[in-house]
């Protein structure tokens, strides 16, 4: 059985009305199943979570998203998160029986029917970038709403689907591809903030330490604690028991210990393989033989 | 949502159009899933698995067993399994959502419908057991088919449900109710069996081991290794990760070392829970942080 997810964020995290019109779009499509939605009213802005089949999910974002447009007026939107159109972000992210390929199939039959029926421009991100100038968020995001108009008329900013003009209304919207992204803990039993910032700097990918990894050196005052908060932003590449192990590795005779880890929020089944199989020294180990999964086949 | 299992075996192993038939009954049931089935044709059986909702669960034991009785006749059935009757048992297995007290009601209704329609004495086992001389499967199969008719007359044998006389054509059937049974194997970096029948009989609960583990030493001459060979009849009870490290201490300083585990078959996503807990050194941890799970609410 195929499972897509898709996590749209749409600028609008104030009028409950509006968002619960939005999430009611999901909740329609049978074979889709909300997990989460969660509007933040300083940042104006609301982030819906939920999975599916993947033609229900591509439904599902298509309906909701078109609600979005007809509720949201960016001429007057204010917020503190960057944003550049009132469907702001879709991206999709294949969980099960799915490669990254054919999510990036699907956001792109969602970015065409959207950017068309919407009359909104699209541009494409993450795997589904079409130019590497446009694999990153922030950088089609920069600028902003308030910049956008500008930006279309710039070479190389043309959208990728959808209208090709500024739409005042609606602004823009990303589309994209992505895997899953899993939030990851790990706490270490010292008040050192330094400590934990190092050990970030030395794990984190963009300062030359292991692949898929985002790492940020945090205090966690109560607990006494300081933590190496991280988003693996691809458990195929690396691993949880990876990450584990290199800090491990990295806090050896310095006296400090793991005192736990944490998981934020849910993960594929699959992320689990690799904690099985190397805690376990059970390389056969496949998530098949996890009785559940058989009745999602269906 | 609640998900249940049920193992029957059927004392038919040789005749293939037989098995298919009683199988069909399984596949007829909406909502349930057949995982498996497997005849043996020396042991002239078939075991037979499948999931689901437990009144889908037991509506698929009920007509499988019922179509079952049609086709065995127990008066000419030979085999080298131990076996009382032509459904010769009937386990339960709360595999999510559900505890063993409702397992045990599923297998109390199963086993008053089954014994009243089919006419056929039954014996509730296991957690179902009504006595607990009637706990172990092997008691009550004591004498087996060809000792049942004298067995009926003995008082304290008087059948739990069903039939209070003998059948000749079906005998009787053992119903009852019991957790996930684990198959899980420790293999171990040497070649001396002396060595893991020593660790099997130091970990197993019949010999003064932990609980709710059965163990075998086994010589893997292929792969020129020994095995502690294991049935863990409760997760909950004890773990994967507590058989895993009593294994390692009780090898500690032998010079022998584990060198990989094997998973047999399919576990509960809930048996690797504390696998994660317990080697990410992650106490939050719950199932439900596994994506997929979220489709099986429905």
């Amino acid at each position: 059985m195929k499972i897509l997810e898709c996590v749209p964020n749409f600028s609008e995290g104030r009028d409950e009305k509006k968002v619960e019109e939005i999430v009611a779009e999901v909740r329609k499509i049978s074979g889709v199943k909300l997990l989460d939605y969660f509007s933040d009213s300083d940042h104006n802005r609301t982030v819906v979570t939920f999975i599916g089949d993947p033609e229900g999910v591509k439904q599902a974002a298509l309906r909701s998203s078109l609600r979005a447009l007809e509720g949201i007026d960016m001429r007057t939107h204010t917020g503190g998160h960057p944003r550049l159109g009132a469907v702001d972000v879709v991206p999709f992210v294949p969980i099960r029986g799915m490669g990254m390929k054919e999510a990036v199939g699907i956001a792109h039959q969602f970015g065409r029917e959207f950017g068309e029926i919407g009359e909104v421009p699209v541009y494409f991100y993450g795997e589904a970038a079409t130019d590497p100038r446009r694999k990153k968020l922030a950088d089609i995001r920069k600028g902003e709403y308030e910049g956008l108009r500008e930006k279309l008329s710039i070479p190389g900013w043309e959208p990728d689907a959808g209208a090709r003009t500024f739409n005042p209304k609606s602004g823009a919207t990303v589309v994209g591809a992505r895997f899953p992204l899993i939030a990851f803990n790990v706490n270490l039993r010292t008040q050192n903030l330094d400590f934990a910032k190092r050990v970030a700097r030395k794990i984190r990918e963009s300062s030359g330490g292991i692949p898929s990894v985002q790492a940020l050196g945090v205090e966690l005052k109560e607990r006494r604690m300081v933590q190496v908060s991280m988003n693996l932003t691809d458990y195929r590449r690396t691993s949880i028991p990876k990450v584990v192990e290199f800090i491990r590795a990295e806090i050896a005779g310095t006296g400090v210990e793991i005192a736990e880890t944490e998981l934020v929020g849910v993960l594929p089944l699959e992320a689990l393989e690799d904690v099985v199989r190397e805690y376990l020294k059970m390389p056969e180990f496949t998530p098949e033989q996890v009785i559940e999964t058989h009745l999602l086949e269906e």
